[in-house]
């Protein structure tokens, strides 16, 4: 099973579409991109892993796995400004989002009148509050 | 981490996309999906997990899960014939394994250029061995 706190909410109470990319050193899935995107956002891997309500560990593992996949790492870090250094995506990071991204919309374009057939065709939620995390 | 004997295999030593569809109840993923078409193979629940190199509780805990996703079951038993019953998609189960598939053509299409690309920019494969499984 697998904590992600950055699964797509479905639109309630519908299915919903998740992606994951197998890159021939790791997978990179919405849980590392949302990592990416709040770093963009916040300038620092604390800031983001708070933004996400994950551990800074947690958070710098995964930017480390990462960084290991790519030939040139896709977050570095920032020296100097006023907050003292930070991190920032590089171009390869940029770029593993945007596509990450772009395959992600495209695909739930398609995948929207299946969905809303399963949807018919699946049991409501229980609104247990359990997660949608599966593990096939 | 996941143990999914239906992970696509990447064209080596390519990337390749994977997907899960999040329905109210639970996920639906390769590997369920590939233990349906091994019943509708196969005709029996045993079979489909000798093929998919699977425990017989394994299997018979995923059609369980699948069948309470649904308003009516994925998969039934059969009785009679020369093999005395066995099991076999339902019209749900067939219209689930058709969806799921073309979701999954239309979206590996769409995701052929981005796959490239990062290809480019990724680590290539070690040949450690090492699933493909990533958790975020």
């Amino acid at each position: 099973m697998t904590h992600d706190a950055a699964s797509p909410t479905p639109a309630s109470p519908g299915s919903a579409l998740r992606l994951r990319l197998l890159l021939p050193e790791g997978a990179v899935g919405p849980g590392k991109i949302a990592l990416l995107e709040a770093i963009r956002h916040t300038g620092t891997i604390s800031g983001a892993a708070r933004s996400l309500d994950m551990s800074f560990r947690r958070a710098w593992l995964l930017i480390d796995t990462m960084n290991a996949m790519f030939r040139e790492p896709v977050v570095k870090a920032t020296v100097g400004g006023k907050s003292g250094g930070g991190a920032e995506l590089t171009a390869v990071g940029h770029e593993l989002v945007e596509r990450f991204r772009a395959i992600e919309a495209a695909a739930r374009d398609i995948a929207a009148p299946h969905l809303a057939r399963l949807d018919e065709l699946a049991v409501p939620c229980a609104d247990t509050g359990k997660t949608q995390d599966g593990d096939t």
